[in-house]
């Protein structure tokens, strides 16, 4: 995320997905997939909890795409 | 997307395609395709809708090249 | 791209492909090769036209490296 | 890491790891997955230990994700 | 090439290559590995020719390393 | 290296290898992992000489990690 202003849409979109404590699965850099909940997002990650509760810190470089789960 | 000026003919270019509703073919530094028609773009990220309407949320910084569908 | 001066060796380079109508091959970080013709550059993309006269909106970020045709 | 700022949520979870001695596990945009404790943190490296005390200062720019291991 | 100081050691290191007319070997980030002798240098490009003085626009952020050839 | 500030527990770590003539081993983003000694570093590149004091001119945008060798 080269810029982290909560005014773009981008970050609402995402802020909008921890809030409703959407389940989503986010595609990395190395095609890894992963699927959870965002507890937070800042300039340089995201913060995923998975099905255990068990978190992940994914740096935003890696991100390629996210979708919301059904 | 390193600069998001408006007035630049990239930035145009997509906005082109978001008016016509045009469907697109886009690929990404993972070499997944994405097919859909996008409905708004930011400096951080592109949103593209499928043919269900299921969103997906992807980072400029995978984008490797976009085409408009026949 | 990082930085777009009209001044740079390699912005000309590439203006010089596009105002000679050259045949260019270009290699993207995804390893696919796209051939066809430059319209226009700015930071953030090279607009490409195949010999069907199709666009393909390239990232600046995904270039590794352009050869003229012969 | 865009940013290195003591108070980003990102840099006190990393930091928070470093004081707790926990083991992790790094995913680096090559696919390696690299297990250790962290001892240090700064805008350009995280520098880790692994069980034979061995070191790896591993670049920002290839982060992808890290889990604390249980 | 984040910075293009003249004074750098990796530029000048390059421009003693362009001077010599050195024969060079280019690893890029597609695993591509080009052989050539680097006629000029700038912020975005590096311009390669090869046996033939076939030219290859070489974008910085696409290299991994250099070695210049016996 | 997103900084090249001397102070910067990361570059005193790679200085530390150069001062010590330590022989090093790098991966980089290719998945190559090279192996030799580094002569000197800068924001843009690491110079590595190997065994037949072969240099190697490596962009640190292409650093994933380092390991001293034991």
């Amino acid at each position: 995320m080269s810029q982290f202003d909560p005014g773009l849409p981008s970050v609402k979109q995402v802020q909008s997905y921890i809030q409703e404590k959407r389940e989503v699965e986010i595609k990395l850099s190395t095609d890894d997939l992963l699927v959870g909940r965002i507890l937070w997002q800042d300039v340089n990650c995201l913060y995923l909890v998975d099905h255990y509760d068990k978190p992940t810190l994914i740096w935003q470089q890696s991100l390629v795409y996210l979708k919301p789960k059904a």
